[in-house]
């Protein structure tokens, strides 16, 4: 019963036998062969317009070189004050940056308020040179607990955003739990919404490794290439990358795992609401739950083998009681009924 | 007839075949899960001695990260003029170090020169602070020119360095194919000669995407997580590193993959030597072969659909003829005979 | 009537005098000259014990220094919502640092709050790779609203810095008007209370230009040194910083301009106090004082030549009215009572 | 008989005054007081065009931060491999630059050579993301062993670099001892030769710490005022700058002070010339005399308190003999002909 993280899952099997498949014969390194131009247009086909995909390592990477992308001296990147960039990567994000910085933004389940953005913005109005000045402003979606921006949401942020001239970055490392959750489209979460870079991450829905950074404005992105090469992330072999998301887009085998990886975290939510000692602690949206428990009951839990996190309450959230405490529970591709069911149960 | 590269390669069918195993049921990510642990003892066994492991995603990441963990402020490391590091990273290690720099040595036949390398040293000393200080010396095993150091050389760097206290750095991208001309054991090319770290490359010699840094001395590590995750390089499903990994070492096959590549680079070397209108620039010694030919004759390859790249002429090298050009052919895991002889033909 | 800031004042006629006495001969450069080491010794006999001094151009320069001296890979420093390295260096902590990251904590009245502070720490154990982690805490002392810390509030902040075996930092840019405002001595205010690094501010104080980095902790700055230079911070003539603080430190100079300073800011205070349209914000401890006023009575004042700033309202203080204003008036070691009578005169 | 550097004299008396003329009074920070202003619009005379000056604390500042302002990701500046930006400013360039490189170039006498200087854009062509990419290139004026570049030299090395669309700066830490000896107008050896970006130092040649990065385009500086900012180089009280250089360029003040620098070092030329066991390693052409003596001789010239440094052979230098050193002897605008006499009686 593992409900650690959607990376406690390994790769679909579709996806794993597309590594085999590809695995023969000589191809051109460094993104240039044929299989990964046709998953490049791949990107351009989903997503309804030309855009310009780069394949990174991790998501951490991706983050960090669109939020290095769009910077310039005296920059502020600014996110949600439980972003992942924030709280989740070590401080990635400055260290690519080379030392440009991250303002917190607060906002009510896991969003970003627009009128805290906007009043975060204020303060760097007019611009001075001792204060810095603004240079992204970043989303998650699905957000770092498990709620979604709804796409007028989106929208409204972007609006603040491009009136200052600045670039919406989105974190898409959950994008599919997210889009299948509000049943849109790829283009209409994204660009038609107002993002204008987007972290594309396939790893936690089913795949080994493969996260691409997408920019939906090709034409600004010439030095782009020479980022990530200088930050490592360029791989020789990026085949096995193509490999991977050429499966993971075929016959919309990406959408069937986000929707399983959604409707287990729905029954989990559905166990927790109706067990006698629990409750959650905000509706979930995509594939985490986060249950308010009684101690004994998450030490019981624990001890009969489920896997999940304890997780920090997040900023202006009623205080928990004494002996209770939050909990972080996350399906996958991989997750059956009977792992929720073997979860209920223990609810007694 | 595809000699661009080693990375021009896919992967061996049983390291595909390992990840496909792998891919179902649950484990813990970032590296925790029992087959990172597993891989991490193996490498142990392999180099004799307790080392610690961190998979990264790419050998500019290993490289980077291995002169970052020994930088200090004002830091200069030092290596060889052609070496990787220098030549075909982008800056990626001054870019980790965050401003510290590199310092080219020449010497002959790709390896650095002890005598160029004490005199580089000279210049720093004493100690200045306006100069800066030395604080690593790298080297690259197989050289970027298809070279090798041997054991002895290897020493001798090391000693040179060790005098100053500075750690050396072994960029073993073609760690295996160095090894098996050798015929000594892992330990014996490094931590036995004086080895500190060494960027361990699986990626060319077989593998999708596995780089390893390896630390000869784990009690300095206690830093380098923190490194590592700031620089966007630890993976989440760590496993599918460790999956590769696993098959790699099992029953030799890393042996054999780097013994086939060298084997096609001798047998390629034999058609260069004996060919009229061709000679070798110098003995190749693992996988890589650098022939000079005349001009037309690599355009008629080139048009027979012979992949290899015009490499650029290393520093101290004769002037080529006006008519003649220097071509680079690399050998892998899949290469076959079929494949030189059809090469060795066209030489006529 | 010139309130804009401490350092629109010029230099103290006997610090610029110095700079004539000392403009003669020839001396070692880079700081070591006879002069500087006697100005060096001063510092240790000031703050009776050795410490290490390194003169910086800036106070930004002294903080970033600080706290890049006090880094480790995924770094998290401390300091208040407010504090002039948040606010006012555009980012040079981060830059210095190369990545690493501050952490706002807020509290009353532009002091750290060490519930908080305690609070913030325990975000971050036990140590993740995720998250990053603490290494420094820095105060600001006077705070950037005219407040000061009680020398049992810095022990406080000190004590829980130090359990976590991190140092503690004060930004002095107005050293002098707060210790002469607490009636203690330099040792009392900085490594007595716990203090580990100062920047030491002269240059708001009656100095054309005079920053040192104070060390606590001599034996802990070898690389301290070359942090300096590749920051571009070593001077080469450093007998012009010298010179000035010579005469800084000769018969309480540096004390006379500070009792002064803050003279003149309560007697303004007391302006400000009396007036029928105005109340002050806070009551100030150093030489700023911060009144709220009728946004007519501003816009009076500065239309009769009255230099000073409208400051955003710090987090946490009650919303001002809709016609009101909050302004910041710094006194300095040059303010004559007759400026702030003038200033008086005009509140009615 | 101070020879070490023109940094070991003081101020002249001129400049010191200037300080204390200004120091009474209030005037705004961060360089927007009116004399500011003034000495700004004076830099535009001088230069003959509109330029847009930013004052900066340290040469290595100054080299460091307008190479920065010329950077892109992957790149690469190229300089002189005895340049003072990549041999005594201990990494600042990259460290500001945040992981971009210098490529040195060779040339004789101190000068980039013109076809090395192609020879090493050539290497950079076509343009490849694993290399890195030119940036910049950076000429030093005078030398760092006292040469000087006619102006037709500047020129043909900015033909070069403008043919790749960069830009040349020029390292003028000696710029007023290198034009006086051309007997050229400022514009004549900056921007009317090709030059965009210009370290403008005053410090060595009679100021106390005065430096300027001055730009050719003023139009391209946007960014700068927050690369300034966050590189800790924004003084507040920067009429302490302005000051100096108003006195500086007054009555050709800075022209007079280069002549005797030049002069006093041409008489210690002579003397070096005509004496038995000393030959001149190059001629000197500015402030710099590059004696070889034998070593007895240098020995005892320091028993008798000349001050002077040994200096590490050029690349390319025939080598010394045995018992023989080269040293450096740097004269100032405090020179006097009864200082130089002095050595020269003891050359026997």
């Amino acid at each position: 019963m593992y409900f650690g993280s959607d990376n406690w899952a390994g790769a679909h099997p579709a996806i794993a036998q597309s590594l085999v498949t590809h695995a023969g014969g000589f191809a051109a390194a460094y993104g240039t062969s044929e299989l990964d131009r046709k998953v490049e247009r791949l990107f351009s086909e989903i997503f309804e317009r030309d855009v310009a995909v780069f394949f990174v390592g991790t998501g951490t990477a991706a983050n960090s070189l669109a939020l290095t992308a769009a910077d310039r001296p005296g920059g502020i990147a600014f996110c949600h004050r439980e972003a992942h960039v924030a709280e989740d990567e070590c401080g990635a994000p400055e260290y690519f940056m080379g030392g440009s910085r991250l303002y917190c933004v607060d906002g009510p389940l896991g969003r970003i308020d627009p009128a805290n953005l906007e009043a975060a913005f204020a303060r760097y109005e007019p611009a001075s040179v001792h204060m810095g000045r603004p240079s992204a402003v970043t989303i998650t979606q699905a957000t770092e607990i498990g709620t979604i921006y709804e796409v007028d949401q989106i929208r409204q942020i972007a609006e603040i955003t491009h009136a200052r001239g600045l670039p919406l970055h989105m974190d898409g490392a959950r994008f599919a739990n997210a889009m299948v959750k509000l049943g849109v489209s790829p283009a209409e979460m994204t660009w038609k919404a107002g993002v204008d870079m987007l972290s594309f991450g396939a790893t936690k829905n089913g795949c080994w490794c493969a996260e691409a950074l997408v920019f939906f404005h090709p034409d600004k992105t010439a030095d782009f290439p020479y980022m990530r090469k200088r930050a490592a992330q360029l791989f020789s072999k990026t085949r096995f990358v193509s490999a991977q998301l050429e499966a993971y887009f075929e016959n919309g085998l990406w959408l069937d795992m986000a929707h399983n990886a959604n409707a287990m975290a729905a029954r989990l939510a559905d166990a927790f609401r109706n067990a006698p000692a629990t409750r959650l602690a905000w509706e979930p949206q995509a594939n985490e739950v986060f249950p308010v428990m009684k101690a004994d009951l998450a030490a019981k839990l624990k001890q009969a083998g489920v896997v999940f996190y304890d997780w920090p309450q997040p900023h202006g959230m009623a205080p928990l009681g004494d002996d209770e405490v939050l909990g972080r529970f996350v399906a996958s591709f991989a997750t059956t009924p009977d792992d929720v069911d073997a979860v209920a149960r223990l609810l007694g």
